[in-house]
């Protein structure tokens, strides 16, 4: 790691990697990327979950609309295209964070199959953890934690993923949680279980 | 931090916040800025700064054109309005980053003032450390570590900042290295009282 070192000839090392990282948090990276109806449960997974990892010493960063829409991503809008650059960009940032060492979780009802194999595939095997936050329209609508479907029917919103546009459920998801059947505290055990099993808090 | 638990009422618990995430790694979250001319030594310091810090057990990520330019920016190229958008949104991932309790180094020649205000703008006092690596072009252009002077020279490269391109220097930094004068440990010492003066090290 030594290099020459005067005025012209510069030290040059390498910049610290991934692995390294893991070692100073104790605990391995990845990307939580929870996908569902609007409604369903992502957002509430999502704090909850960071809030149980918090509490283990892991360091984790939620990507969300709240903080993507309204800052690296506010030039776009719903359209199709623009859907899908939202979440090309979505996975380059948390790309960014993975290699960072931060246990990172995305929340987006990302409802086209092929948008979200697009973020899989910028991911080593066993880093981009999917899971499918499931739950019946009927109690999404009755949730409606947005007014989202609310306004769906009122004609104020358009193409509404799930009521009026499209929900293409994961294939083969690493994780499933249904949120009609099992409480908060379930869901979390699921998860943070799949976690333990696949060695993430180790290293 | 207590909520209600049953399958339609979810718990929902505020996210944690960069103070939170400043305590679990005992040091603070700021965007360590490097501006200056092709060769005047951006990279070198970055690298260096890293591997210094994360000797000190200091969480840091550095953002630059190898990792944003292939990735998130991948579709934007060089022209003015491009350059523009690229540092938009290095910005905003910046921000991200040290919301998420990151010590941020971004080494980008960023040649516009206005361009840098616009990213210090999105920062909170004293979170926007601005780094001028100050070095003469006849210096820049001998180091020429990329062979980015000797193409601009042979017409290959159109618009290379301070040849053919301007670079408006900082007006008031918060730290300043000459490259030409010092030698990277001197440069690096600098930067480092910097952050320990302004309590970066310390929760």
């Amino acid at each position: 790691m030594q290099g020459v070192n005067n005025n012209n000839i510069l030290w040059h090392k390498g910049k610290i990697n991934k692995s390294q990282r893991w070692i100073m948090n104790k605990h391995k990276s990845a990307l939580i990327w929870f996908t569902g109806l609007p409604g369903s449960g992502k957002s509430t997974l999502s704090t909850e979950l960071e809030y149980r990892l918090y509490n283990m010493n892991i360091r984790t960063y939620i990507l969300d609309g709240d903080n993507i829409r309204h800052g690296l991503n506010k030039d776009l809008n719903f359209s199709p295209e623009d859907r899908r650059e939202n979440l090309r960009r979505v996975g380059e940032v948390a790309k960014l964070f993975v290699d960072a060492g931060i246990l990172t979780i995305a929340a987006f009802a990302s409802p086209y199959l092929e948008d979200r194999k697009m973020v899989r595939n910028l991911f080593c095997d066993g880093e981009f953890i999917e899971v499918y936050v499931k739950c019946p329209l009927e109690i999404c609508e009755q949730r409606d934690p947005k007014g989202l479907y609310k306004k769906a029917r009122n004609g104020q919103i358009k193409g509404l993923t799930g009521l009026s546009a499209p929900y293409e459920p994961p294939v083969n998801p690493e994780i499933i949680v249904e949120t009609d059947k099992m409480d908060v505290n379930e869901s979390i055990r699921i998860i943070l279980d799949y976690l333990d099993r696949n060695n993430v808090f180790k290293i």
